[in-house]
């Protein structure tokens, strides 16, 4: 079975709701209205130990990271960040005060950046770390995963660079590189082995945005995985080219990797992917703090790169 | 290191909040701020298999369960359930139709009895079978844990059937005795395996006394935990008997057990503890719902059973 089968199951299984459920599954966050001026977004997301954190990452990080996963769907909604919840299971291993200590810091910072406080939690003891996190925020706007015929197709920032951390991290994690080595790469390709270790949500973007667009959702499972949530479009590795940065060029050659096929598989990068017939506008209310780049327009029927049939991408769990 | 030790780190890190926030750890549920009319509270319960489901319940009693374990907090606040996400970590022996329907079932079919429709989640692939749900609510006045001097401190219905039920499921786990005895048992004692099975919230009751009670928090580690968060009181052994059900105090002759212990030590059980001046008026209110006793008072300082220094009771985890 894999994870797309039991969703369905899911989803036919979760049959009751009600008129206050604007959007339940099936979007980057639920949307509830509170009244007719704004709605709750809400959102969850677990990171298990042994398939989503790399074990290079600090305590610090991980915190950091469990917090942007979540307020990064509340991002990608337009909405202002309300507040963090925190399950948590802890083996042995991590129930000593370093390690609790160094988690709950770096979710304590992000928290500050994102201006999102963590409110509760929930405390356990398990056979491995995992960790839980949902987080809330409001808005009047909700955006949805979507777009209309002519909007162009835009993502801020870069793509590429968590991919080509995750590759060297595998080599390490396989042997087939030593750690020595795998921190000579890193010390070549710090931005690279940054944004593994401390990606961030774009919650200004998202915010300043939200009037100027049609769609958003983030890009946590690659962007050929989130782009087939938009429906029909097209898109051209010409313009993907130039979300990728200089470091990532390089990256590739020096490891024989294709840099397209590394930016559409590329998970947990946390930029947007949005739509808009307003491109200028939206480049100008986020300038301050963020570059956003075309890479293709919404279109009547299909989904094409670079005129071609278009395959998609990303990363499906199976048991 | 237990529970407590690393409850206490995480409160001494998490230091950020603002304005929003009207009670972040600490009770029940969090409480935030969304305009001057209302509150949005919300909490997270996470289950894991190995120390928090009894591997008698059938998938559709751990779906029930899940839900029920955090609209009960909701309950206790006196809010109105809003929605649900749950975040789920499947093992290879779960990740299969028959499983995944029957606990989604049990979910829908508590949603509707909560009016609490369950709008999202992450699906995950781990080694055990974890479950980590997050409701949330809103009201215009919560309820949080304490009294003011003088109060009835109060219990909805009952209490003791829970921990006879696990009495009777630890006695089948560690082979003390036979599954032919322990179905033999359960038939015996019905009403006490269907509290197990089958815990319902009291989020009716929450509602309806909120205007009339100064404090309350639901019972999910046992009133003899749950009681300090009062901070002080006195309460009464001849008063708690009469929360005691016939069936319970036959259970605790037939096993030899003391049914106050029984009563101070039952868990998961979600009826309401409460503190209130308008003992009246509350037992008018529910009165179509659940019957209420009185069990003690709030006073000035101290603990007290029976007019000695109360010890307490309860679950605490340990690394």
């Amino acid at each position: 079975m894999n994870e797309l089968e039991i969703i369905e199951i899911i989803k036919n299984t979760l049959k009751f709701s009600n008129e206050n459920i604007v959007k339940g599954i099936g979007d980057d966050c639920a949307v509830i209205k509170l009244d007719n001026n704004f709605y709750l977004v809400a959102t969850t997301d677990m990171m298990i130990k042994k398939t989503h954190i790399p074990s290079i990452l600090t305590p610090y990080e991980i915190g950091g990271r469990v917090l942007t996963a979540n307020v990064s769907d509340i991002a990608s909604m337009g909405a202002k960040p309300l507040a963090f919840l925190l399950s948590i299971s802890l083996s042995k291993e991590e129930a000593n005060e370093d390690f609790i200590k160094g988690l709950y810091s770096g979710l304590n910072d992000f928290s500050k950046l994102y201006n999102c406080p963590v409110v509760g939690g929930d405390t356990n003891k398990g056979d491995e770390l995992i960790l839980s996190g949902t987080a809330f925020g409001i808005t009047k706007n909700p955006i949805y995963r979507k777009g209309e015929v002519g909007d162009d197709i835009c993502v801020t920032n870069d793509l590429g660079r968590v991919y080509c951390a995750l590759f060297l991290y595998y080599k390490l994690k396989y042997n087939k590189i030593s750690y020595k080595e795998f921190e000579k790469f890193c010390q070549k390709y710090p931005k690279i082995i940054e944004k593994l270790r401390k990606p961030i949500a774009r919650v200004k973007e998202g915010l300043l945005m939200n009037n100027f667009i049609n769609g958003c959702c983030d890009i946590s499972d690659g962007l050929g995985k989130e782009i087939t949530y938009f429906k029909n479009f097209e898109i051209y590795s010409d313009k993907i080219f130039k979300l990728i940065p200089e470091d990532v060029i390089e990256f590739c050659e020096e490891f024989n990797l294709n840099p397209i096929e590394v930016v559409l598989n590329s998970g947990e990068e946390f930029e947007l992917l949005f739509t808009t017939s307003k491109f200028n506008k939206v480049k100008d209310v986020v300038k301050n703090h963020s570059k956003i780049y075309k890479i293709g327009k919404i279109i009547e029927e299909g989904q094409f790169i670079d005129g071609e049939e278009f395959y998609g991408g990303g990363y499906i769990h199976k048991w």
